[in-house]
């Protein structure tokens, strides 16, 4: 069966998460659909990194089997065009045949995640459900100096849920910069992979630093306290982005 | 009565426009019936430059009187209580006491606006609403060429709408920039004051140019035909923005 790599964006606001669910509207849920009204047989399409209700995509990586073989270009543009009738928020940017063992989620060598603050009194109207509102001022630079004391081989359980499904709460975290472009704070993560809630629990960690109620050291304290209790307040879902994955070649 | 100026950002897509309208949900029913609810009494809010359906803001400029003096903070953030309950996707970014001779109409100096294309065969997740989605290739140095040849002072009744009120077609353009940024084409207008429709049909007509219909030349030519027949298709109110007004001092 040919093997298909496809790259979607998606606004994660009217879905339960990327995982499907019986009940509940989900992007693979939703792509999954698309796929079976052109090629005629059931699919299971697997993502390299399973977002939350709520978590944005402007780059997320799936692979999907099919039994007959397509153009890659016909498989993008039929999955839109029964994405558009069915009015989802997802798009499928490219699609590529692939070797048989590409694997989405296994082959990822990278995950890059963008979160958003919208950092001003007023509330966003035109950004609703595409950044964190923080009302009260933030200092991006502090924020990225207790970010740095973050990067590298750790032990993350002070980020990690408590639903964490990973073996081991070890994990190498290559990036965590922070920026501020006007009312806006954009922070940049990087990692082989992430804990779950690990991005989102970093973002209020260090948010705590950059309002000024935490020290650096706080924040590094934190992670060496290997303990959720120590986490500062997890950072909500409308502000985080998967913005790409890295593979080999 | 105190005259406060206001600063607002607003998601065009819910809205019938900026104008108020018995039958419809407007910008101006929305901020309107947001002060009333403060102020007690009824007000009456002039704007600098009105949108049409689906356009937004991130800065659009308002004049309203109120009858008791109140602090500019607490007039912007009783206005932002209201519109949140209410649920309008409209938000006070400041508010400020000015002089009665101030007029957020007449007084502009200066009006500036976004035109934003997403230029890639898949439809916008994302931006949905927020964006012109042209699929076809567009140039955007092309583009930027023929906006060139539109600057300075002109007759512009091509890009003129035919329920335009203006008393003249006669307007300077000073600022008609196209750069793009990935898959993103923006373009930056600037001018004293517009004619209705004049920025989405200038969008309009320099896209044909990008899409290699039209020369630079032919773009001139429409100009200088002083027709309205001789735009191109008027580009979709979902991707303009106004952005910004400029006042004397």
């Amino acid at each position: 069966m040919p093997r298909y790599k496809l790259v979607i964006e998606y606004d994660g606001t009217p879905y339960y998460g990327w995982q499907l669910q019986a009940e509940h509207p989900s992007v693979q849920g939703a792509l999954e659909a698309a796929i079976e009204k052109f090629s005629g047989h059931p699919v299971r399409v697997q993502c390299a990194g399973r977002t939350d209700a709520g978590v944005h995509a402007t780059s997320q990586v799936v692979n999907v089997d099919l039994e007959k073989d397509m153009r890659a270009d016909t498989v993008r543009d039929a999955c839109n065009a029964h994405l558009k009738n069915a009015r989802e928020l997802v798009s499928v940017l490219s699609a590529e045949l692939v070797d048989e063992s590409f694997n989405a989620r296994i082959s990822a060598r990278k995950r890059h995640y963008l979160y958003r603050i919208l950092n001003r009194r007023s509330l966003p109207a035109l950004d609703a459900n595409r950044v964190w509102h923080v009302p009260w001022q933030l200092d991006a630079d502090i924020m990225h100096e207790a970010a740095q004391t973050l990067l590298g081989h750790h032990d993350f359980s002070t980020f990690r849920s408590s639903e964490c499904q990973a073996k081991s709460p070890i994990k190498t975290l290559d990036r965590l910069d922070v920026e501020r472009i006007g009312d806006e704070i954009r922070i940049f993560a990087s990692a082989r992979s992430f804990l779950h809630h690990q991005v989102r629990s970093m973002v209020g960690t260090i948010a705590k630093a950059g309002a000024g109620r935490w020290s650096v050291a706080d924040v590094r304290a934190a992670l060496d306290a290997r303990d959720r209790s120590r986490c500062g307040p997890m950072a909500p879902s409308t502000g985080l982005y998967l913005i790409g994955v890295d593979y080999e070649g």
